[in-house]
């Protein structure tokens, strides 16, 4: 199966796998080179016994994410426990000329983790503490191992939360590194804006703070923004150790609502409208109506199968009313029926159901294609569901991918509107960016890992100056 | 005058002028190289006779920006009048080797428009075209001599404005350059999150953008964050000329309130109470004692001369009742008294003079030195006042904002919360950073201005390689 998205207004593809490129591009991979016994070593006397693996269940665990993007196992995974021992092992690699490629959860959509030309995955489970929570100033600074849920948790108590919502609860280095949002982006952002610092490891080994060591700064205009430039940057640059992320107050009240619609467009005008109108929505998300019959079916709901909007209020108990009453008004106005709406937690996740088991939804669904949308980022997910195995069902779904990514483009939109590039995006990311970008792109990537060790064949194409030295390092 | 900043909680030194590290450069500076008549035909070929100036008036106008650092006039001064041109014009400065100054409005406040090797000034404002409003889509496209007034005024009757106000009526691509924030950056954000895409001209003439041609992506995770990259690169990287931006709707409703507090401390206090209660606030300012006391003088108000805040609330009209509430009982908990609120545009306005004329207050008072502060993002300014023409005083003050400075990075803040680097925060840019990430900086200057024509000098410190690369250049 794969997901695809595209928008209100302009159509904004999210992801889809591109089959033939990656099949074409597997052709060219060079198979994994031996790691020596001197190496193995090295890394065992920096991060112990245990902290190497070379079994073939842990290396393939760690060649592939959620994608469908076949497995590329690295030929060892190590388990650094600190960043030293990240600086250390990323020295050694280094030397080798081994390619380095950094693991979080595996919960990517784009094939990011897959070692397409071997070497060393650096697994960041075991660092997982939690560091320098600041409530008075809104920040906390997290280790790769901690997940987004992990965070929430230890923050129950605060009256703090961490917002960005991929769906998976993956590390939020992880997301850090691929530019993640989710559904409530339309209110809180997506890691580009709450993220204030990273601390990352350079292919060399050196440790880099985007912002100073140390350093939390709300607002800065300190020198070029590399904070910014790590978040996406999928691993390709550095290995991201540690994220100091800005916290929100948990808001005193949450309403949750869902409303059909007659029309595509008419969900659509509503969501601008509410967005016109100033309404601080938390969350906006819309199912077509083969999504909605798909999540009848799997969750044994009867939600009316048309055109839908799912939305999630936060603030005060009195502006609650007020988001809710002005949103039903503007719903109305585009003949949308069926307005419901609740303040308790248990009604409101029973109203909210439908759209979270989407993803399970859509699995069972066989064969369709729903759409599911972050409508008020204007990012919507179309997900079809195919046979891994029938080469022609592949061909035409990498067609009609390709079709829905170029009119996301002609319409002033982008090709990945979350879920970033990895494998499956980067020719599409050339036609999105032109030659000018991609080119600043490529000279950015070698002057920050020259040797092409990070993450090699990830988000700029085969064949751009970066990776034909890496083939000649590979070869000679 | 010079200003400076820190903050609430930890300390941001905002806007220092480091005096003695600016002479010393001087010392080193090189005086611009005549321009050869075959360039300057050259220019005149591409923007015509009145697109190029070598007068005095003209070059000496374009080497001084807002601050006191001093006038380094170009060598001449040119006037494009579309990307186009501006490519050519770079084009023939890449050849001859000449530095490039991009110059919007002159308003910085870091010296980053002086020509300090000399070289060829751009002056951008005939370029002044709003182009692509998409209302629907909340975003529009400028050229870089649309100021941020000007697009508000084009913006009036379509319910949508663009928040981001550094107080000066700078130019939207000059904001971009430098980064720009101000009041209300705490709900809006700075312009950071407010630029979707960027046309920029490189210093070998290429034309990039940022987020790929015409395209305004309200979220994306395509490839590096290019845009980012270049926000706040104050011309070193390239010029920009068009930026599309994010706009918002106008809110329904406005207030504005007053508050005196007992001590700093109440006020800080009370700020972060108002932002851990979630209250949606569109600015909040702190003046101090000696500001108010100027400001009172000034303006002919009579505040009562202690540390004061002023607020303003954006939202609907029931939204707005909730939020004054909220923030009067928080400032009562605190201490506060005297809180004054208003809807009506000239009680708002005469609440807020104190603070809109808080420049030119702390200009009439000689000496002291006030305090205000974007108190919202832990941000403040220190005005101090002073004599230029005392070297001694000159030397003290210098002495002064090295502490400031080092006291806003002890709390783990940054020499610049706005305003930039330029030229006078560059030792300091260094301390805040470290090493490794200093030298990332310099290699993706390096990548994208090898041969550091782009406003060399600014933000880098003198000596990094891509300066002793332009020594040369200008030397040999």
């Amino acid at each position: 199966m794969w997901q695809s998205s595209a928008a209100a207004g302009r159509l904004l593809l999210c992801s889809g796998r591109s089959w033939l490129q990656l099949r074409g591009y597997s052709s060219t991979v060079i198979s994994g080179k031996t790691v020596e016994d001197g190496v193995l070593s090295s890394f065992r006397s920096i991060c112990g016994e245990d902290g190497v693996s070379l079994g073939q269940a842990v290396r393939e665990q760690h060649g592939k994410d959620e994608s469908v993007h076949r497995c590329c196992p690295p030929d060892v995974v190590v388990f650094p426990r600190c960043v030293e021992e990240v600086s250390a092992l990323a020295r050694v690699c280094h030397s080798h000329r081994l390619p380095i490629i950094p693991f979080g959860t595996g919960t990517g959509l784009e094939g990011g983790v897959g070692a397409v030309k071997g070497g060393v995955c650096f697994s960041l489970r075991k660092m997982d503490a939690v560091l320098d929570l600041h409530p008075e100033d809104f920040d906390v600074t997290v280790e790769p191992g901690v997940t987004r849920k992990a965070l929430n948790a230890y923050l129950r108590d605060t009256g703090l939360w961490f917002p960005v919502d991929p769906g998976a609860d993956a590390s939020l280095c992880g997301m850090a590194a691929t530019s993640a949002s989710g559904t409530n982006a339309v209110r809180y952002g997506t890691m580009r804006e709450n993220v204030l610092n990273l601390e990352v490891v350079l292919a060399d080994g050196s440790v880099l703070h985007t912002a100073g060591k140390g350093r939390r700064p709300r607002k800065t205009a300190a020198g070029y923004n590399l904070t910014n430039l790590l978040v996406g940057s999928e691993g390709t640059l550095g290995i991201i150790t540690k994220t100091t992320l800005r916290l929100y107050g948990v808001p005193e009240a949450t309403a949750s609502a869902v409303c059909s619609f007659p029309s595509v467009q008419a969900a659509v005008d509503s969501t601008v409208q509410v967005l016109q109108a100033g309404v601080p929505i938390a969350r906006i998300e819309f199912l077509d109506d083969v999504m909605i019959d798909a999540c009848n079916r799997f969750s044994s709901l009867n939600y009316p199968v048309t055109p839908t909007l799912f939305l999630e209020f936060h603030g005060s108990e009195r502006s609650l009313e007020e988001q809710v009453s002005t949103t039903e008004e503007i719903t109305q106005s585009n003949g949308g029926a069926d307005f419901q709406w609740a303040r308790d937690a248990e009604t409101r996740s029973r109203l909210w159901k439908a759209r979270h088991d989407a993803w399970y939804a859509s699995l069972a669904l066989r064969p369709g294609c729903p759409i599911a949308g972050h409508v008020g980022d204007g990012n919507f997910h179309c997900v079809m569901v195919v046979n891994p195995d029938d080469p022609d069902e592949l061909h035409r779904v990498h067609l009609f991918t390709q079709r829905l990514a170029r009119r996301a483009l002609a319409m002033d939109g982008t090709c990945t509107g979350e879920h970033g590039v990895g494998l499956g995006k980067r020719s599409l990311l050339c036609e999105e960016m032109g030659d000018p970008a991609m080119r600043a792109m490529q000279s950015v990537k070698e002057a920050l890992d020259p040797l092409n060790l990070m993450n090699p064949g990830k988000v700029l194409q085969p064949g751009g100056p970066g990776d034909a030295q890496q083939l000649f390092l590979h070869l000679d």
